[in-house]
């Protein structure tokens, strides 16, 4: 039999492992033309918190009863297809399922002896490039500028900070654990970190950890992190929201100071960022990507969780920050 | 005597005559290479209120128990000047008093035979340069999009409706009275307006008004009516933070929705517009602005209120939204 996870609710607020249901379905056989697939790595993330909710958004809502997808390395272990051939690993937007058949629209073949298998989901796939396209299409980060990033040990936020420091910024990171904190100085090269549980007043943290004020803010988090560094803005600030995660969960509107005063004095520059938007663009970034990881300019961290049946949680966990770097379950 | 009005108190809040003080001084006399000015036209603008407060912005505030100053037009009547003849006007960032003398700088002779002396506070000034590159650095409005301003039978958002139309746009505006809203869809072409006085709900006014959605939002007042632009707009929307009125007498920070679901999915970029920062570029739209008023693709009001010692009540004015167009004091 073949393991497949349904989206069962529409989560209000906090997801739980009630909103999944496993089902038990027979073994997909591959029809003319067709692939059969073996998950290996699936990539749990952030935004698909968005996808569960019934609303418009840049790409489709998860259907109830149906299962729930995400970016996802499969194993080819049969193929009626001649572009595939047994044992090729491929990379796309898959089902979270053991096993599925495919028509091989939209897989990428992935090679396991460039890099690790999982640094397809992470650094060299969309993480990697949102990171390289959020600073390059809007925080445009120059030489000697303030670069703050939020999410700072997560799987976009260590690759923005580690891009920083090759362009030759001053990179201060907020996470939510000294560990975390530990990680990025040690591990990715930040040059300050701030841990925001043990902080009581984010703003006045930011101000002392960037005395010349920030010039580009890369947000992950939304919330008073962001307000907390729009105080702390420059003139010609850029800020990148990237994501938001302290208020996916939020039932009710979310409420905070309003800072379009700032924004006018200070000639702020605030854009959206949805990596999407760029799919045309992603040839260079994931061969600089790989370049620089070859040349150990960059270096990423993973949290591998083992087994089929961990995926929910693991995307559960997200929300509670048990991940550094990307959060990837190994089936 | 000469007449002078100083800035007697920082305002709490909205501002009042009780803030300004008439000051009688001796008549000034220029002195080698100077000349002396009479006032002629002074512009009264809203972001003069920001200036009041003892706050670093993008230029110095207002010192107490000094004079005021703002854009005006004065006429040259003694010259120990090579550069300026009598009987030459000039522009510039003058003090609000009868007469003043200069050494010349900063000032540009205008011409009262190319268009009428108050346009160049209006139109050929900074309001006008401010909508044109508001709309052109940040806005880049497509022919067919929406494009929504708000303040729009004021100094700026009449001509950037205008230039809206100029460029293909379907154009809205909201003002303040059944009147305004008149002006703007009669003598300034808008498609639409929204009277935000006699509205219950402006974001559900919006999306009436703007049935496909808005494409750039030309904001000259912030807080609410910017939520309900935000609450409207289409993926890839550009909204412009050209002012706030509705929140730059506000004593304790404003609160509101936070928007950064929005601007993320949706791929927002909001930008806060200084036509200061672009003083190097202000030849083109003078020019472009000129031309279009030459050949009647563009026109302008103005609200013109006599008198020197009306300059304070004028600029109070402001914050009742008494002025069509540009508010003016001819001296």
């Amino acid at each position: 039999m073949n393991q497949v996870i349904y989206l069962r609710n529409r989560p209000e607020g906090r997801p739980s492992l009630d909103d999944f249901q496993f089902v038990q379905e027979k073994m997909p056989e591959p029809g003319s033309g067709e692939i059969l697939l073996k998950t290996k790595f699936v990539s749990v993330d952030p935004y698909l918190r968005g996808r569960m909710r019934d609303q418009k958004s840049y790409i489709e809502p998860f259907k109830l009863n149906e299962p729930v997808e995400s970016g996802i390395i499969a194993q080819v272990i049969e193929s009626n297809s001649d572009d595939f051939e047994v044992g090729d690993h491929v990379n796309g937007m898959l089902q979270w399922k053991e096993f599925q058949t495919s028509q091989g629209h939209g897989l990428n073949k992935v090679s396991a002896s460039t890099a690790p298998l999982s640094a397809y989901l992470g650094i060299l796939g969309l993480t990697g490039i949102t990171a390289y396209l959020g600073l390059e299409k809007i925080g445009k980060p120059k030489k000697g500028e303030t670069l703050l990033v939020s999410g700072a040990s997560g799987a976009v936020g260590s690759v923005v900070g580690q891009i920083g420091k090759i362009k030759g910024c001053r990179v201060i990171g907020i996470a939510g654990s000294d560990e975390k904190i530990d990680l990025i100085m040690e591990k990715f090269g930040f040059d300050e970190g701030i841990n925001y549980k043990t902080t009581d007043n984010i703003q006045q943290a930011i101000a002392k950890a960037c005395p010349d004020g920030i010039d580009v803010y890369f947000d992950n988090v939304g919330g008073e992190t962001l307000d907390g560094a729009i105080n702390n803005i420059n003139k010609f600030g850029r800020i990148i929201n990237c994501g938001a995660i302290s208020l996916y969960n939020e039932t009710e509107t979310p409420m905070g100071p309003r800072h379009e005063g700032t924004f006018i004095k200070k000639s702020v520059l605030m854009q959206g960022f949805t990596v999407r938007d760029y799919v045309k663009e992603f040839g260079p970034p994931m061969q600089q990507l790989a370049e620089w990881l070859k040349n150990d300019q960059l270096t990423y961290s993973e949290t591998i969780v083992e087994g089929f049946n961990k995926i929910p949680q693991a995307f559960l966990d997200l929300f509670d920050g048990k991940n550094k770097g990307k959060m990837i379950v190994k089936v």
